[in-house]
């Protein structure tokens, strides 16, 4: 069995290889950019786990592995056009750096060339694996969509945002691993079964996220802790407060989130104590539990050796122990 | 042998009846808006009647059809927000309508919609269809890049401007073609003959395209007339000019294409005699000419009955005399 370090080096060494035709250099040079500037290759590296978890071989697993990760990063460079982002991962975003025609074109390449390497898979399993890819694409662009549309929304229910980080993030998650089961030789039912681990760990990720952006420690966190409370962000704490706060609470908190100009860390302080007093933070572990529940359900249902099923709990168990 | 007028209509039909999601409206909506602002539908149609000519099933090529015709308005958003146009077939662009975050996202959704439909074929073709698709994919953004490109340089020669014009317009032409005719069932060597038939013809045309800018009866050509000289847009015609002008013609013409402010009519009207002068309507007729030539000459080689051929050819010079 190989482990997930190892996988990832070995994906950071494939996307170095990957390389691009010179003309015309404003649609390839972008691609080997933002695929140059990092990442932590997780998804790709959980491909080939899921690959090797069934018995495949991982080598017959690195091209679609890398369809995902040129995938993510195409949705990366769109996405940052779309947030008007200046930086990505600590250095300039394609649309600063070129221009936003420049990021929406290599984005499309990026697109294209993601389908070619997913197609590099024995023909017996072309079809269901690019059914699954599509499938996860459609499924990223419409929580992408919905995540736009919350921003001018003050309604947003708990059932409409955990559906929406269920297709911006968590599908794709699943897609990968479900794609790295089937060229591994998973049966159709552990294929959903792994999917089913991918997408709800990776919901419990995204709420985890939610609740260190306002609990983590700053040093851990790599991020400015009180960024979500900062820009209003919908967070699964916010659409949890806002349903729970009555009377004074409920104005204070509306105040806080109507337009207008505040002392970042009076509203970050004033928010939490808010959210602290609505216990928001139990509520959204609560949450974030009963999705890593359903994940380790999914697993235990998996037809594995005990091991490889350890591996997994293990590894799920410290993707969502990060901080607290 | 089915009637291509016959083709566009089923297409048209089928476009019609493409039904999406209606959640969320932002990311559907304006892939039902565009494609129901029209078209003549003419490439669909065109890979339905390869089919056909090789004997194939045409009901067994229409999603494939509707993938081809999909894909070309997803490159017609995100050109429109690159181009910034207001205008799309006399209706307003996606990007108007709404805003560029959404075009920008309804393209992605579309793509991957184009690709979903693209695979709607038997699984022995699945791979040869998907490849052709992601090779035209890739060529026509190469193109769209380059013509970016050159928006901002007086020095693109002859030969670059018909590599341009290959990859922008012309290889989705030829790869259209080439997919109906692999599903109708043709050998491959067939199937790159009608490719290259599609490739050259689709440059002729893109030629008399440049050439009723400036020579079209304007009653018939359905644009402004001039257009292209208007904007300096870096045509056949005026790349010619370029080269061959000398002396005060050099200096006069370019004048005219520095940044500056001029009468339209007059502009026009002194290019389009600087032009008359070096005979660029000759040499653009010559050129255009010489890759119908191509096109005539791949058809020829093609194994199919004469009255298929004729039909091909009758097809060519219809689209290649509209105004002249």
């Amino acid at each position: 069995m190989k482990q997930l370090t190892e996988l990832q080096l070995l994906i950071n060494d494939a996307v170095g290889k990957l390389s691009y035709p010179a003309y015309p250099a404003d649609l390839y040079e972008p691609i080997s950019y933002i695929l140059s500037i990092g990442g932590k290759r997780m998804r790709p590296a959980l491909l080939l786990l899921a690959c090797d978890l069934f018995g495949g071989d991982v080598n017959k697993a690195v091209e679609p592995a890398l369809a995902i990760e040129v995938f993510h990063n195409f949705t990366l460079m769109h996405d940052d056009i779309m947030d008007k982002a200046p930086l990505r991962r600590g250095k300039a975003t394609v649309h600063e750096k070129w221009n936003t025609n420049v990021a929406i074109l290599s984005g499309d390449a990026m697109m294209v060339e993601a389908n070619r390497l997913m197609m590099m898979v024995d023909d017996r399993i072309l079809r269901a694996v690019l059914n699954v890819f599509n499938d996860t694409a459609t499924g990223v662009c419409e929580g992408q969509q919905i995540d736009m549309s919350f921003e001018e929304r003050n309604d947003v229910s708990i059932a409409e945002y955990l559906d929406m980080i269920r297709l911006k993030t968590a599908v794709l998650l699943g897609g990968t691993m479900k794609i790295g089961s089937i060229i591994g030789g998973a049966s159709d039912a552990d294929a959903e079964l792994i999917n089913a681990f991918g997408v709800n760990l990776g919901i419990a990720f995204q709420l985890q996220d939610d609740i260190l952006d306002v609990y983590g420690d700053p040093e851990k966190f790599g991020k400015q802790v009180g960024g979500d409370i900062i820009s209003n962000k919908k967070t699964y704490l916010l659409i949890k407060a806002l349903e729970l706060a009555k009377g004074e609470t409920k104005t204070e908190l509306n105040n806080w989130i109507s337009p207008g100009q505040f002392e970042n860390v009076e509203k970050v302080t004033a928010v939490t104590a808010i959210y602290d007093v609505l216990d928001v933070r139990q509520y959204s572990e609560q949450a974030m539990r009963s999705f890593a529940d359903k994940a380790f359900a999914a697993l235990e249902a998996i037809s594995l050796p005990e091991d490889h099923k350890q591996y997994l709990r293990d590894f799920a168990d410290s993707l969502l122990v990060r901080e607290n």
